[in-house]
Order: C-alpha cells, then structure tokens, then sequence
C-alpha cells in the first residue's frame, strides 16, 4: 500500500452525487427537492428522509446520477441554494462520488484499531487516502513505515499540550486532511483543536457509553459484573465521552472473563465498531444534529 | 379482552394514509408521488424508498397527514391512479390509519406464541382485532375462552384436509379476515387454500432458514452441532418454509444444551420474532416481491 | 392455571440434588467434593466450577443423581458439612429436584413480564409455584383471577410505605414464599424490606445497567442518541439499580425509533431478560459474591 | 514481525499442564481425575466437564498449576494413562503452557483474514508460530514478505492437484506444522490431504451453516431474502462445508442490502469469527466428537 490506495472500479462506475440537509419541519420538502433533481435529468440513486417529530427537523439524504444532469459539478450547490435551500431554511452539503477524502490517523501503543483500517484501505474497500499517521509514541511506526505512509511522532504530557496541537494542526492542514479517526489515541483533544474539526474527528471508545466513560472502562465492566460489553464509536466534542454516536456494538462474557478476557473480546469490537463508523461518515450516510446523529441506512 | 381491543389514543391523534407502491424504475417517480401529496395539503409523515439494482424495480412507502389533505379519502386511490400511478404503471395500495385489521390466529397445542400475541392485543399495543382463533386441538381452548374469543376446534387429518378447509375459509370470509397468523399450527396449509390469502398467511419456523427447513429443525440443529439457532416469520407460499422472510432472530447454544434447551430457548425467539412480524404487517412496512420483501425501517 | 402448576414428565425422571458452594481456592477442593459424591454411590450430572483469581474464591456448583445415593436426603448436609465444607471453610446450600419454590410476583399496571411469567408458568415449563400476586394498583387484578392467583392490592405512598411494607411481608410470610419477582413493580422497596429476602428479589430494569438507571431510562436513550437499548435482571440491594446482575440483553435503535419506539422494543428484552433471569435463578444456577454473581452455564 | 512472535509475558507467567479427555460415562471420573491431580500436588485452574446426555459420554477439560506438581512433565501422560485413563477407558491428550504451536496459513486473492490473523500474531495476543503461508496465487505475497514469513505460491488445478498436496505436505512436514488455517483458501482440499491432518484444519465459510454450503453463499442469501447473514468456522472434513463447527456469528442486513453489501458486512464476520475460532483451537477448549464439538467455555 502506499497513500494513493486503488478504489475498487466496481464502486466508481457511476458518477454520483449526494445533497445531505436539514431544515425546519414543513409541506413540501421532499417534494421541491425531488423536483429540482427530476426537472434537470437526475435519476435518483437513493433517498431517505427523516422528521424529528420532537423537534420538528427534517432531514434527507439524497443521491442521483450525473450522468445526464443539466447542470455542472460546480453551479449544483449554488443553483440548489437559489431555487431551492434558501426559501427553505435548509443547511446542506453536497459531495461528488468522485472526490476521494483524506483522513488522518492518530494512534498510541495498542494496534488492532490500525490494523484493521489500513486492511480497509490497502485492500481498496473504502474510498479514501491516507496521508499521514501521527502518534504520541514511535512503537507503530514499523506499521506505517512498511506501508509507505508518512508517521509523525509528537509526544503530548500536561506541558507541552498546546505547543503540539499546534504542530498537528499544521501537519493535518499541510496536508489538507478532510477528517481524522483517533484510533485508540490514548490522550484527551482540547476543545482548541475540537473546533478545528468539528464533527469530523471519529474516536472509539472501549465501552457500552453512557456506561463506563473515561479510563479503564473493563476494568469498571468486570467490577459491575455486567454481562456484555460494548464499543462505541462517535465524534469527539468538548465533552468527553459524550459526542454524537456513530455506531454501537456488544458482546457477551461471563464471570469466566478477567479483566484480561474484557480487553480480548473488547478489541474485535473496538475495531469493528470503529471501522463501520468510518464507513458511514465516508459514504456521507451520517447527519450530526444536536448531540444525536442520523444514520441514513 | 374481548374481540374489540381498545386502542391507546397516542396512535389515533393523527389520522393519515400511506400508499405502498412499486413499478418499473424511471426518473421522476419520487417527485411525481411527493408532488401529488403537496398538492394537495397533505404533510409528509414518513417516506422512504428503495430501488432494487439488479432487477430495476423500484419500491416506496410514503405517508402523509390527512389532516388538511384536500381529496376526501374515498377518492385519494382513483386520483392517484389517475394522475400518477397508471402512466408509470406502478402497483400500490392504500391503507389509513383508522382501519383496525382483522387477524386470525391458527394454533395448534403449544400456547407460547398464543400467548405473546394476546398480550400484546390485550395491552392495546397494536391496531387489530381478533375475531376467531381456529385449531386442530381443543387443547387451548380455555386460553381463548378466558379471553372472550371464539375458539373453532377443526381437527385435519390426510383424509378430512380438503373438507376442512372450506370450513375454516368459510369462517374467515364470514369474519371478514384480512389476515391469518400460524402460530405453530402444526399442520400444512394446501396451495389452494393459501390462494385465498397470497402473502396475508404469516407463520413462525422455529429454525433460522434457510437452514432446517420441516419438521424438528432442533432436533437437526443439536445433531448438526450448530452454535446458533434461529427463528424465521415469513408469509406462506405454496413451497414449504420457503415464502419471504419478514423477520429473523438468533440466540446462542453451546454443547451444554440438550435439545429440550434448543427448544425453550427457541421458544422465546419464536414468540417475539413471529410478533415482529406481525407488527411490520399491520404497520404497513412490508412490500413483497418475488419470494423476498421490503420492510421499511 | 392454578396455583399448582403441572410439571412436565420428562423434567422429574431423575431425582438429583444440587449443591452450590464457594470458599477461599486451595488444592484440594473439586477432589474433596467429587470424592464424597462418588464413595457415596452419586453420579455427577453436572459439574462446573470456577476460580476468581482476583479475590482468590472458589466456586462451584455439582448436581448428582439421588437414586443409588447412600445418605439420605435429610441427612446429606450434615454429612456434607462434617465431612467437607467445615474444615475448607465453605459456604454451601444444597437443593433437591423435586422440590417446587414459591414465588411471589409484584406488579404494577404494565402487563408484559407478568403475562409472560404466567405463560411460562402456565404451559409447566418451570418447577415453580405462584400463590399470590401484589400490586400497588388494581389495573391487572383481572390476569391473576382468570387464572385463580390471588391477587392483592396494596396501595403505596410515601406516607404509608413502611406499614404497606408489613402487610407485604405478612403476607409473604403467611405464604411461605421463597423468592419474589418484580416485574416492572414501579415503586422503590426499603432497605428493612430487602433485608428479609437478601438475594431473594429479582427486579428487572428497563436499561442496559449501568448506563440508565432510576427513572425513564427510554427516554434518556432517546436523548443521548444511543444505537443499541439493553435490559437487566438483577437482585435488589438497598443500592437503587446497582445490585448483582444476572441477565442482560440488547437490541439495536436507530433515530427513526421515537421514545415510544424503544418503549416498544424494549418491552420485548424486558420480558425475555426477566424470565431467563428467573429460569437461572430457579434452576439454581446463580452464585451471589460482592456485587457480583456466577452465572453457571 | 517474524516466525518468531513475542509472547506478552502476563500469559506465561504461571506453567500449567490441561489434560483433554473423553470417555463412556461412569460413576467417579472427575474425582478419579481430581484425585489424580490433588495427591500430586496439583492446583486446579480451570475444570469443566460435560456429559453428553444422548450419547452417554463423559467430556472433561483439567488445567492445573505445575509449579509444586511431583510428577516430572516426561511423565504425566504415562502416569496419568496408568493410574487413571486406561482402566477408565479414556482417550485423552495433554497440552504445557508453554509449548507454542505451528501454524500454517493457506490463502488465495482475499486478504482481510489473513490481516486479522497477523495483527493478532504481531501483537503477541497468540502463542503461536506462523513458519510459512501457502497459496495457489502470488497475489498476497508481499503482505507476508514484509512481514519476514516465507509464502510458497503453489498453483492448484483440476489435474495437477495430486501432485501440488503432496508438495504442501512436504513443507508442511518439514516446517513440523500442528496445525492449518484455511483463510478463504479457494480450493476443495482432498480427503486425502485431510486425513494427515483430522481436526487440525480450521475453514472458515462464509455463510452461517448449514445454510448456504458450496460456493457463493452471499448471492445466494440474497436470493432468498434472508433478514442476518452469518459466518462459520469448522473443522475440515472429507463431506465439504459439513465438518464440526468452532464458532458462529451473525449480522443483520436489509433489503437494502445489495450482494457488495453482504459481502462487505460478511468480511468483518469472516475474520472476527474465524479468528475466534483459531484462539478456541489454540488455547486448547475444542474437543471434536462424531460430527460435534465440545467448546469449554
């Protein structure tokens, strides 16, 4: 592998787009969207909408081909905004099928998490590249190293935090990072950096959350005696532990299982768990509202 | 519990319709329905569709508010067939949410899925009435008795099968049945029989299929040494335990389960994957095509 | 049904007896335990034991067939305890097959686990008797007399708790009632209460515990956006919602689910979590160390 | 990593001795095996036993602490088949802590088991030596190159297939391999092959079995319309796909759900179920009787 990963051919043979918006709740919605994409020769590949009936919020996710659309890539977002977003109160994003995302991978010691994304990536099952891998220690980077991919040791402690922020958040932008997945980053973000990417940084935490946040969630696990155990991944906030769930999933032990048998079973989780909720965020099926996703199946 | 169950007034607050639909798949097919509904003043509730790739068909479930719906319900179907469905030749049906289907139940003599249903009916949890319950046994009849519902005992045997049908399809069509549950009626149901009501039979297989399909599935999964059992709704068809699949669920088993425990763990499968399915019928989220289906989420 | 539930043949064949015990680990334990069965004509059935290496306790749980057995049964923990236990320090009960537990059911107005109970209690798949019910309301009075259990109704309120609480136990007393089930009995009971039957009450949450806890566990899901909903049968200890657990399940949510969504969904794990729970408890299957327990398999 | 892999020390630090066993069951086998054990100074980790009720036969799995332990390692079979086994007649193997098996690797084009195998070898969570992967294509070559574990391309076909077993079977008696790993090998394996290697030849197939035996299970599942997909690991027999099952694990999927989505979902299965059932193998919990096995928790 190196950063420029083969995408299957099977998954780029249609050229497609997708809008993902919100708005206020009303009459019509679906139907001026739908419209618009209908009106310019789109055919519509997938659609699925939602409405928070609690907060009265609409949400939609829909994705057509180009290939005989009427209007170019470039004038979509603004002829959508005009003739249809704007009236409408919608915030939105539109992505081409095309455009290949770069994410960024922070790790520390325990590898399972690693592995199992670059084996996503090298294999060419995901649409996405690889720049760079930054880690507070230097014991993965034989694993970068061997697959050609830059990895960038910047130790963090209490005192130095701020100053190595900084030096990631150059590197990231350096290297025009679309996303990035804490794989295992065994150090609290600040909110500084946070709000540099806002919903876009994904991290797995080793437990069922709400239950058992902050460290040694196994340890805590196998103190309560709980039956099943679980992975969470979602996206960081200020708030430790308690951004917006991606993707959830669970296991179950017995009193058999030490704290040692937790951590066994709790990493097949950990990386599956984080792998989907990558999945999801890169096929652009996640919507964040509040401190809730959508999940567009 | 009676024959009339009350229904919990949260889900009546909204009168609405929905339409189940499918037709060859062409552009323009969401915005014609949706176009259709605004139109008109009706406030889309839910709406989601799916197109399947390979066999181009497309399929959508959508339901909108009657509230301020300008077409009294009486005309919505010939005006959508008219103005939308009969250029794009779609199939569909309309449902609102003020009928109260009417179920029949088949048992036979074990009580564990009678049960489950008459609880969920007696609760007021799901929009049905239950007029009759029909078996092959006297076994249960004081279950329905106790219940206020009249219980019709017509034992089958090779020689009787053809006469006794024509009993039960005669007490269904005075009951005005819209559809039946086998719940683990133990008998098999003639092709003709099943003509009368194509994908409104339900029934529960205690086996995960395709997988064990006939008689004694956990018999076969102890001797298979399986570590995973299974239970499978599904409509009936003329092809044994073969017809689409509504709903499935899975439960662990290790050596240490004889097969009198594949079969109480099995039960509790059976009991809430039948109800699951169920519950997808009367809500309207089942389209069947071919031998599979679509159940909207 | 009655309260003297038919028990099925088949369970009865075998007359056995089922010793649980635990003590600090030293060699010897499973030796002196087997040994004593076998030169006293037992056939172990079931043997299973276990070492909790953190805390350094043993456990186990042994079942052997009585019908060559040379102790009589009246005198087999008194041998036991002279023979073994006393000089390794164990803690031992023992239990006969043919022995039938009487256990009290406490409800409020939600119907699902006890007309779940009552089903399995109905079709004699548990060695259990149920001579009365307890509620703090009269909504389900009409479940217990169609099935001959008498059912009370005792009224709670912060004023009158203690005295209620009494007349509780007088009744549970007057009953003699081995274990008591609260199948969503939605009122908190005295710490002087559970003194009388320690490890004796099993409730059942509406969460996957420790995540929820207390009241309206739905709708705190709901809020945080989780992706799966669990939950838990557990002994009752004067901690609220923290005491040894015994069964969990979960299953999976998405935003489409409302609040009323994952009530619904719920009621199904709830049902189901409880009766195992009480299935395990039955079949003395349970060991209650700390805050933990030993679920045998 | 090398053929050489680091162990983590935590799991060696106690040596222990596990006797696996069978038998026609009788009065007195565990204590006979206990006793054995405790007069020797023996200390019990880990017991489990299991009577398989149908067929009469007695299943027991003993690991013991061998640091006091009086019988030299040289000689506790012989003294154990002496003083216990024969007369008893067992069958029965013994497995020392610190012996590390050798594992062979078979693969063709896909390589997402065979990353899960690796990070689990590279991150020192297995005792187990990896000395040689072999596969009818180069394909995955240099995943093991960079990885210093010799690949051996041996091309398989309908006529030369002989000929090239025998070569692996050369190698694999050369590198004194103990036992295999097919990780989506594409190729039918002969009895003959087999035979060198009775239930040391772990297939994992890519279906929940029996459902779905032979080639392309996922297309198939689609066809039918299933609700979960599932994965299988087993132990290789001569009647294909049909051998004693290791470990199962399932997903759900819709009918969303294209055939690329299955097989995307089944990979993460795949390799998680697979991987599960190579530590059951290698920590020594499987025992495999008629078509079955014993999995000691």
């Amino acid at each position: 592998m190196n950063a420029k990963p083969t995408i299957s051919p099977a998954k780029t043979a249609i050229r497609s787009a997708t809008l993902l918006m919100h708005s206020p709740d009303r009459m019509g919605l679906v139907s001026s969207v739908t419209d618009f994409i209908f009106k310019n020769n789109g055919n519509i590949l997938y659609l699925d909408q939602h409405v928070d009936a609690q907060s009265q919020v609409f949400f939609m996710r829909v994705e057509w081909d180009l290939a005989n659309f009427s209007i170019p890539d470039d004038k979509i977002g603004e002829y959508f905004h005009v003739l249809v977003a704007e009236r409408l109160a919608m915030t939105w994003t539109i992505h081409f099928s095309d455009e290949i995302p770069r994410m960024a991978i922070f790790v520390s010691k325990m590898p399972h998490c690693l592995h199992d994304i670059l084996a996503h990536v090298e294999a060419g099952e995901w649409r996405v590249q690889v720049p760079l891998i930054i880690s507070n220690h230097a014991t993965l980077e034989h694993v970068a190293k061997r697959q050609g991919i830059p990895f960038h040791v910047i130790p963090v402690d209490k005192d130095n935090k701020a100053a190595q922020e900084q030096q990631q958040l150059a590197l990231l932008q350096e290297n025009k990072i679309d996303f990035i997945v804490l794989a295992r980053y065994m150090q609290i973000v600040s909110a500084d950096f946070i709000a540099h990417y806002a919903n876009r940084i994904i991290n797995i935490h080793h437990s069922f959350l709400p239950a058992f946040p902050g460290a040694k969630p196994y340890h805590s696990a196998h103190e309560r005696g709980v039956k099943i155990i679980g992975a969470t991944s979602h996206y960081v906030t200020a708030d430790l532990d308690a951004g917006p769930i991606i993707e959830q999933d669970v296991a179950r032990v017995t009193h058999k299982d030490a704290v040692e048998d937790l951590l066994r079973k709790g990493q097949d989780l950990e990386k599956v768990v984080l792998s989907r909720g990558i999945w999801s965020h890169l096929t652009r099926k996640v919507l964040v509202y509040g401190n809730r996703t959508v999940i567009f199946p």
